[in-house]
């Protein structure tokens, strides 16, 4: 009989579900929208929430949850008793605190006015302040975890988000039986387990297989009273990505319309599930999700502490690799705050007039140039630099304007600073050993903007592979599923029988690099300036924030 | 019986003309459009011109003097037997060849395809590279004069724009006779005499009192061959401001309608003009006419050698005072350019649906901020760098943008950039005991935008004044000529009579104070960088060069 499996994707906006056969095939799929969406203004009661604060309602997941398990069931009941497995893959460092059963804090009736007990999704940026703590702390007492992470704890990672609410809302942390990342979640709201994904905790708390989580002493350092969160807080009973963390209850068997006993696998973050989505499992590749950001991954045999990457951890992707995480804090949102903010009506009446979206009508404007012709050049840090600075705090630039400057002329010079970006990041983990032959792109921009894709093959002088994966992480999710569901005898194999290959390849272009490499200095030399030696961007963002 | 005078302002595209009375009431004016307008791709005769050209057609002068003046004395034939004198400005630096009989060369029928027989405008920017060589040569040499030109020859001026003929166009340059400003070559039209203003000579020529023009030794060791320029075709014979350089002829007298013998005086630059137009005789006023770009002037007893100001020269605004120059190369038209480049169109739609410009609809929302509060910064180098920097090569810079950011935000920044720029002229002056109290402005931007003005005053921390002349260029040649006809007993007298005061005070508001210091400081380290250390401004204006 052939065998099934159902991936399940949370975005930042919905769940998508898939149900693929054993060739990775799509053979129903659904999707549901958070009713809440994202609370960033105001909690669903109307309480104001501080600046920078982006939650989400738990129940949301659930419903969401159940809907598109639903229709895939009813859709096609007669697959459901060969459903090997199930996937599951979570936006990653959205975490939440639970009580002793597993129910969110903000079900109850005493928390549920309390912004800190609702899911905080991992674009929240309230823990700035505590990620530095613990930064200095890690650093003072040269904790050995702190390479792995770029040198740096990111404000968006688990236990900064723990911290916040420890000094923000010390009721909810008392109250707090677990914090959990949302990916563990749903398999344990699935299975009833507390057992939690060795991937999530490598690449979202610190853990590593020789030490664990970081120690007692580490956590008090950083903070009073706080050093026991790991023992308290976060359970150590971790499974590794493709192996099931638990079974589907009979109860929760019973509301979806499947059958009791599904392996569930360990969870992922979106990203590393999109890797073996794009059919990748070998070494030398980026992979590259491009959506409104961009988040890069990579599997290499060795773990090496690169400057700025923020994630190095054994098994985060394959169970016998090390995953390496690095990423871009924008990508289609810069072009897309563009066309919003900056492009006279002019152009979008001439789109229109076309029947093109406002992108393609300025890329065909913008590839007329060659590399340089613009005079211009960007620092792509308008939500700050993720890889290689791990800054929040930096923001965008732009110079070499004069009179004659065009609005396609500044797109351009926007689109080449992404390519930049990334080939920044590439350079990095060159200079640490870590070799990369091609770079394989998915997600919305990949698809979309072929002129984006022809400039970053240019720019990083190397072939750019636009995956055939529509939803990458999805079918990700599956494969995971289906590896768990020993529906193949390894995931590798899964990966190998049910991921994407590569729909189109861009290659470099060399009469294209002398121009490209000489702006790439100039980037360089930039990025170093206002990356670390001029802090005007730092001193703006704080005096913006004063006056409002 | 009462005295008038005609005032006649050259600007860039058009001629205007004003009679005024001893009170320096407008009795009449008249304007006239330049035929051939600015030509910068194509000679009138379809020549295609280098990029950076900008020449006009002298026959333009000569037709639309006629018109305008015509138009005056025709309008008002009793009063132009008591007309004590005429006074002529021109926009600085408008030079041309002309023969023995000061005809212009590109009259003669060898070299009216000749691009370089024509009248190079202010604004042709062809003899960088000559201004590069004439200042090596002047630092090399020591030479003395160099301290008052802001320690740099300035590419615009009299004597590079020579040297680019010398070097592109040998035969104009060797059948020129002279080469000459058009500010005195109006006057020798009017009145045959081939006597120059000792203000244009300093001003533009590199001229001064105690050594006269530049040595033969200099200019020899600036271009070989060049050494005789100043002795050969520059005539010395220098009249101070305020007084007749001549009288009209005969001839002139009757094309024009005006009476036989009326003493033309010594011609200026728009801006000198400007100054006692506005009512200014004093020091510690800084004038700025403010149009597409910005000239600053002041009056001072001591001429001190002013590094990046681009003009310290005796007499060249009142007799017995050394006057000073600076500028900004961008005002209005950074703003202009942003309207017409970055603004979608829900702006302009709106702007047009509540019947107000667009500036005006861009003020109202910009205006609601506190300094700092848009989060961005920026250096007004749109069109270069005029004072402090002397630098044409400089491009504009904006930085702080995140996405959020809104497009009346970018147009904020813009206008405090242009704000900074006048406070790092202002300092600049006082760091060399050059004392400023206050701020005068006149030109378009004056009085359209009183959101900038009340911006200028909190940036500078001090008074700004708008002046009530309309056109102050045009009322101070007026006065000028009023003087030159005796119809005051000086020049002095004749600006206190004549001159307009101020129409409006902006008074500096001390609650944004702290903001804007910061945001200044901010801005001088990144004038600094770009203008002195990092050079990509001047790698991405080559690299777009070359792909052109």
């Amino acid at each position: 009989m052939e065998k099934y499996s159902i991936g399940i994707d949370f975005g930042t906006a919905e769940v998508r579900a898939m149900l693929a056969d054993g060739r990775g095939n799509c053979v129903r799929q659904a999707s549901s929208t958070y009713p809440h969406g994202v609370m960033t203004e105001y909690l669903h009661d109307g309480t104001r929430l501080p600046e920078g604060f982006a939650l989400q309602h738990p129940a949301d997941y659930v419903e969401c949850l159940c809907a598109v398990l639903r229709e895939i069931s009813a859709g096609e009941p007669d697959k459901m008793q060969a459903v090997a497995g199930i996937g599951i893959d979570f936006t990653q460092c959205t975490m939440m605190p639970v009580d002793a059963q597993g129910e969110p804090l903000c079900f109850q009736e005493n928390f549920c006015h309390e912004p800190y007990a609702y899911a905080k999704l991992w674009k929240h940026h309230g823990a700035e302040a505590q990620a530095e703590k613990m930064t200095l702390a890690a650093r003072e007492r040269k904790e050995k975890f702190l390479p792995f992470y770029g040198g740096k704890i990111y404000a968006e990672s688990m236990f900064p988000k723990i911290l916040e609410t420890y000094e923000k809302a010390l009721e909810v942390y008392r109250a707090a039986d677990q914090f959990t990342e949302l990916a563990d979640w749903i398999p344990r709201w699935l299975t009833g387990t507390k057992r939690r994904s060795l991937s999530i905790a490598g690449c979202a708390a610190l853990w590593n297989p020789e030490t664990g989580y970081p120690s007692e002493e580490y956590f008090e350092a950083a903070a009073k009273g706080f050093g026991k969160v790991a023992k308290e807080k976060m359970t150590e009973d971790l499974v590794p990505v493709g192996e099931p963390v638990g079974y589907l209850t009979a109860d929760k068997a019973r509301l979806l319309g499947l059958p009791e006993g599904i392996p569930v696998a360990a969870g992922l973050g979106d990203c590393q599930a999109a890797f073996v989505g794009s059919g990748i499992s070998q070494e030398h590749i980026l992979l590259s999700v491009m959506g409104t950001s961009s988040c890069d991954m990579l599997v290499h045999e060795k773990g090496v502490g690169v400057p700025g990457m923020y994630g190095v951890s054994f098994g985060s992707i394959l169970p016998d690799k090390y995953g390496y995480e690095a990423g871009q804090a924008t990508m289609g949102d810069l072009l897309g705050w563009f066309t919003k903010t900056c492009v006279p009506g002019e152009y979008t009446e001439e789109a229109r007039r076309r029947g093109i979206s406002i992108f393609d009508y300025l890329n065909t404007l913008a590839e007329e140039y060659e590399p340089g012709e613009t005079g211009l050049l960007a620092l792509d840090w308008w939500s700050g630099n993720r890889s290689v600075l791990l800054d929040t705090d930096l923001s965008g630039m732009i110079l070499g304007m004069n009179m004659d400057t065009k609005c396609w002329e500044i797109y351009r010079a926007l689109a080449e600073s992404l390519a930049f970006g990334k080939r920044m990041i590439v350079e990095q983990f060159e200079a640490f050993g870590i070799h990369i032959e091609k770079l394989y792109v998915t997600g919305g921009v990949a698809n979309k903007n072929p002129f984006l894709m022809q400039m970053f093959s240019d720019v990083l002088g190397m072939p750019v592979g636009v995956s055939e994966a529509e939803n990458g992480s999805c079918l990700g999710s599956a494969i995971y599923g289906m590896a768990a569901g020993k529906g193949y005898e390894s995931l590798e194999q899964a990966a190998k029988a049910m991921g994407r290959g590569v729909e189109k390849m861009y290659l470099p272009r060399e009469e294209k690099k002398a121009a490209y490499d000489t702006l790439y200095r100039e980037y360089s030399t930039l990025y170093q300036y206002f990356g670390r030696e001029n802090k005007v961007m730092k001193t703006l963002k704080a005096l913006a924030g004063r006056g409002k």
